[in-house]
């Protein structure tokens, strides 16, 4: 185990900023003794937040920024503008070496545009994606990518497919994780251009275990552990996974107040339900990692809870524990 | 209202033929005064299933058919070494003018390539997109093109969402549907290249009702009426519909038995619930037309009951009588 991994965490990004962020760091540090955090933004409100917990007073400090980037910004703008928001400031430190990794639940475009510009590739990773874990009916699978980079090619298909494994197994313990591409069918010669010229490329890759087409409509049973396609189409998949969910719930519970009897049946189902259903909601699982950056990004979802900014951080040791950023540079040779 | 309109119907196509089919024509014809089916397949098998149910004679007729398309075959071939199969002889009906419509539950692929290459498109018509709707919180949306061209151009998207537009207005009866394309953000700068050059297009498309871009996890609220997109997009969305939803059912169900207190209630609330759902499964609204064809080819679900084939020969008859392909002419002038 590394002795010390630091992590910066945006204190300013997302919705339950600072409140949520501060108490998630506080939550990781105490949950592990490698594990220490950097909180950027406002000294004034984040140390007012800090002074609600015990924890080891070395283990959290606050570097103060002036700025903030807001959701509906022009990322690549915001970037270069904003040098002293919390995610700049962040991310700087993640390319100065100051630290290892860093949260933030902020602007996704700015999250996305900062990682490639400030953090920066690793030598010969060509595109570095999202890749968010899903729920399934059997644990998580990783997205790979659900929103990077649009219009890539069957190349950086094949990073993503390599670089997904090499997470899931080491980050999530998923021993030789089974990779498939998103398909309109399961036929080799099924799918659009840039299926068909990926899906050989994956066959003949000795580094992972191709396991063919995966048609959407399979995704939520959890077959697979590392589903590869591009970030417009992985967009669409994960928000969707939401927007079903959303509703699908809603129309449960709309059903259960049709009758006199659903009413009593629903008084006695729910809490059970509510954790059940927990288990199955995208936005649970917010820690998407950046992958293929020279140091880590994690984004989170914007209304990320404590519990997940916890989450996400651990998620950074893990990351950093396992070396993943040098089994990368490994594969690449 | 027409006099007379005849659906050609494939009683071989899809898991539960030809007993649901049969029994869905019978249905339809009994529903209508202007219902008219000439059942497709092997002559015995369809008459035995036939005798089965009472109907206007007059009103439904057997062509008996010796080859059988199954859905694995590659469909290009089949529709071409396959001809006297219940698929291509109802195609070549339509295409003859000897039956307004066709309706299969069999192979999508050789549905679409039937359609195409026997019914033809209408002239003027870049690429007929498959239609199906979709259930949403406040009814139904029609996704437009859910599988039948990928790798489409801006120009038949644009063309999608016309056509979609019409087939809203006058088959579902919704005035002046609002349009939207499918994207990964809100804002009109957001997007794939796809997007991004036909965003201005439909913006600018003076006969529809365009909303801007929609995000997938929206799409279910069901705010809009035609949801455009190229169609390994649409397919992608269409078969995550389903997915997610079955295994949220899947969910539901195990967590209404995780203990003896909700074990009650799920009693209960069953009945309600059941009902409810099934409102919101997209395998219920089964029809899904191949718009743009000089005839009309309806693809339903390959597990359609009786009920959804009916559903589909009624929904034929709309389209005939409200002249659909008329105002696609009209549109393209």
């Amino acid at each position: 185990m590394k002795d010390k991994i630091i992590v910066a965490v945006d204190a300013m990004g997302g919705d339950n900023a600072p409140a949520e962020i501060v108490k998630g760091a506080v939550l990781a540090v105490n949950s592990s003794d490698n594990i220490y955090v950097v909180l950027l933004g406002n000294e004034e409100a984040v140390g007012s937040e800090l002074a609600k917990y015990t924890y080891n007073k070395e283990k959290i400090s606050v570097k103060n920024t002036t700025e903030v980037i807001e959701t509906g910004e022009p990322p690549v703008m915001a970037i270069k503008k904003k040098k002293d928001s919390s995610l700049v400031a962040g991310m700087h430190m993640v390319k100065e070496g100051n630290a290892d990794a860093i949260v933030s639940a902020g602007s996704s475009g700015a999250i996305l545009v900062g990682g490639q510009v400030i953090v920066g590739r690793i030598k010969g990773v060509e595109r570095p994606p999202l890749a968010p874990l899903i729920p399934t009916l059997k644990g998580v699978s990783l997205l790979v990518d659900c929103g990077a980079n649009v219009d890539a090619r069957a190349s950086h298909l094949v990073q993503f497919a390599r670089m997904g494994s090499i997470y899931m197994e080491h980050v999530m313990g998923v021993k030789n994780p089974k990779v498939a591409i998103v398909n309109i069918g399961v036929e080799e010669e099924k799918g659009n251009q840039l299926v068909k010229e990926t899906y050989p490329l994956l066959k003949n890759c000795a580094d992972i275990n191709f396991v063919g087409s995966i048609e959407a409509r399979d995704i939520p049973n959890g077959d697979v552990d590392v589903i590869v396609c591009e970030a417009f189409v992985g967009n669409v998949i994960l928000k969707l996974y939401e927007g079903v969910g959303a509703a699908l719930i809603q129309k449960v519970k709309q059903g259960m107040m049709t009758s006199f009897r659903s009413k009593i049946g629903a008084l006695l189902v729910k809490p059970a339900l509510k954790e059940t259903l927990k288990s199955f909601d995208a936005s649970e699982y917010g820690g998407a990692p950046l992958i293929g950056l020279n140091g880590l990004v994690v984004k989170t979802h914007g209304n990320s809870s404590s519990k997940e900014v916890c989450a996400a951080i651990r998620q950074c040791a893990t990351f950093m524990e396992q070396e993943i950023n040098e089994k990368i540079k490994e594969m690449l040779n």
